[in-house]
């Protein structure tokens, strides 16, 4: 049986590894890049925290020793359902199952200005281009004599008062207060504003009424401005134009306010839910295939506890994984399949240096501070895949912490092949 | 007085900080990356071994405590002398002193087919370029059929028998030999042939009789093909031929052939000299202008014991930067100027794990193997900017020689903004 896992990310990686070296199962991991990716610590590759490949494992060292996984580093194209063939830029893959797992994107709402202008924190490569974004403007703000300009350069707006941009907002507000003056003796960061924009009426909306009105004092305590009830109308690359009219100057801005489950096409005996996810059935069956599945992100399960799905995190594509691993093995040798159960261990964000906050539903217990900022980080280092990411990842904390420096503050910017001089004068 | 450096390199940000926080000089460093780059480790980037954050140090963390070195990131476009003016893409930078540290580039000698080819290594984002070309075609290689385009994208010519052409090709035949054949179990990596070519009759030829022979043995160990007397004619992109009419499949060509010193435009007064270098006097000074200065690779001075200038290498550099600095500031005082005089230390190359030449002249040694091994990654260590870089290279170094593993095989290339979702699949 040749099974196809279309998405290397916490639902697709768990699932091949939880297949692999089985008999009988020959597993194909498709992804468009050539390593897993530690979403969590996105924000931290963005704010110069960590290096990009501390938070990447390459996917092939992973199943070095596999006798029945290999990878293939393809952009899926579409599902060709009646021929068993996913189709790709490296040519056409057949499969006896295939498992979407191919996560979520941003969803800018159909908003294409915001699209073209705004900065979305998907994956380790756009996370990238922020950081160097941020530095960039910086840098031109040295050389700008219009104050207006100045100020339209240094502001940031982070728009989605969910973890990824109250981590983000936290992180970048850090960066103002501890390391960007000292780099930047020209600029007047008194002049700096960092907005966090929530469309609803609070931050971190997912998680305890306590956690989140923590995680908001400790925000205001680092001094980003915090703006709930407030919808983003457009942005045109230095305004930023609310619902209410009201208009910020912005030469960035960090778009974290909505995702949408990722569909190869073809797919088309499936209507998508909300968020543009796939409905699948207690087995995670895509029902009108009878060779199809989705986990993660990509996947909404319908549940009594869960009538809109699960939560798009991590531990639900992981779970998925594991449940789905025992059904192909159950399904092959003509067991009995077991339905999806999540278990939800609980949830946090972390705001910044000794600040985070914590919800465990069993018992039901929330807690803040320099605790729970441990505990976050103690578990997204056992999380990371790898001991010498893991090794790095602790080092570049510890390093942070005692230094209060964020030190990779680098722009690698790929220039074309064809001009591999770059940026170097031309020789006389 | 206001000193304007042109390049961070090891010549620019050395005289920065000699004139660091010294009363009466202002000094502005502009280079076109916002860190310096260490060099010699370029190779281990584009192998794998190393991050490009390890041998990167951001300018401005440098300078963080200056009273009077500011820094500007900015592409030279060319000097004008008469107004005293350095022209850049952020706008024109006036100047009482101008030093030239603007380094070497890639020497194609005008062969443009070549030029837009083979790969240069000389800036970080070129290694990293090298590196993603790596992994790209191995990737590659696993979807092909064609036997010959199989054999063409495994192949690897090096060109330039130099310390950076033997660096790079013992560091790639040392992946070939313990890493990749795990990586990718689909490819017979026999099959996979490194090259190192050599346009004279042997390789390192600046040093000892000795180490050449010795890292020609090193070479040959590691399972590289050294071809020496080997003159390269052209490269179409798949095919190499070299002047005697021989021919190679490679889908890689890296090229460490030659430099050429980058002058900015504006310097008309002066005609270069071999290797496109200024002629420089005793004193570093530019002799037509009184106040133009230049240092390092990009600069030529005749002695009795070097009659075609110094080598182009580091430690020259350095010790111009510190002649320039004194003179500078002793200039400024009216106190004599100091002559430059060069203090050789000696030269080195690393092939691969234990196995490195060392030469130093005075007393004349040679010594190779483990201990010159030992030496090379030392002095490197010391060199390398910052205690945070030390020991994430030191690490790495570790991590490397304990596992037999290069393990940053990891393909981060940035995609246009526009298209933020990148190589996602369209959401259906």
């Amino acid at each position: 049986m040749k099974v196809v896992i279309a998405g290397g990310g916490f639902g697709g990686l768990r699932l091949a590894r939880k297949l692999n070296n089985k008999k009988g199962i020959e597993v194909l991991l498709v992804d468009r890049f050539n390593y897993h990716q530690f979403q969590p610590l996105f924000y931290q590759v963005a704010t110069a925290g960590l290096d990009a490949s501390n938070i990447s494992f390459p996917l092939r060292k992973v199943f070095q020793k596999s006798t029945n996984v290999r990878l293939r580093m393809a952009d899926i194209r579409k599902v060709d359902v009646a021929r068993k063939v996913l189709v790709t830029d490296i040519g056409e893959i057949g499969y006896d199952k295939l498992v979407i797992a191919t996560g979520a994107g941003t969803n800018f709402f159909g908003n294409k200005e915001l699209e073209s202008n705004a900065f979305s924190m998907k994956s380790t490569v756009e996370a990238l281009q922020i950081r160097h974004r941020l530095m960039e403007n910086l840098e031109q703000a040295t050389v700008e004599k219009d104050p207006l300009e100045i100020e339209r350069l240094m502001n940031i707006v982070v728009v989605g008062g969910g973890p990824t941009g109250v981590e983000l907002s936290g992180a970048i507000a850090e960066m103002r207060n501890y390391v960007l003056p000292k780099d930047y003796p020209e600029l007047d960061f008194s002049k700096m504003n960092i907005y966090l924009l929530e469309g609803f009426g609070k931050i971190l909306g997912a998680m305890s009424e306590k956690s989140s009105a923590q995680a908001l004092t400790y925000l205001k305590r680092l001094g980003v401005t915090v703006l709930t009830d407030t919808q983003v109308a457009g942005y045109d690359g230095k305004i930023l134009t609310n619902k209410d009219g009201s208009k910020i100057q912005a030469a960035t801005v960090l778009w974290a306010a909505g995702i949408k489950g990722q569909i190869p096409e073809g797919i088309t005996d499936v209507q998508p839910v909300r968020g543009n996810r796939l409905p699948v059935n207690k087995f995670n069956e895509l029902e009108p295939y009878k060779d199809i599945y989705a986990i993660g992100d990509v996947a909404s399960m319908v549940t009594e506890s869960y009538p809109n799905g699960h939560p798009q995190v991590a531990p639900v594509a992981m779970q998925q994984a594991d449940t789905l691993a025992k059904n192909l093995l159950a399904g092959a040798s003509g067991r009995q399949l077991t339905a999806f159960s999540y278990k939800d261990k609980g949830s946090m964000a972390t705001v910044g240096r000794n600040l985070a906050v914590v919800d465990i539903p069993k018992p039901n217990v929330h807690f803040g501070g320099f605790l729970a900022w441990m505990v976050w980080m103690a578990l997204h280092l056992m999380l990371i895949l790898g001991v010498k990411n893991r090794l790095f990842v602790f080092l570049n904390w510890v390093y942070n912490y005692v230094t209060y420096d964020q030190s990779l503050r680098l722009i690698f910017r790929e220039f074309h092949r064809s001009g591999t001089t770059g940026r170097v004068p031309p020789a006389g």
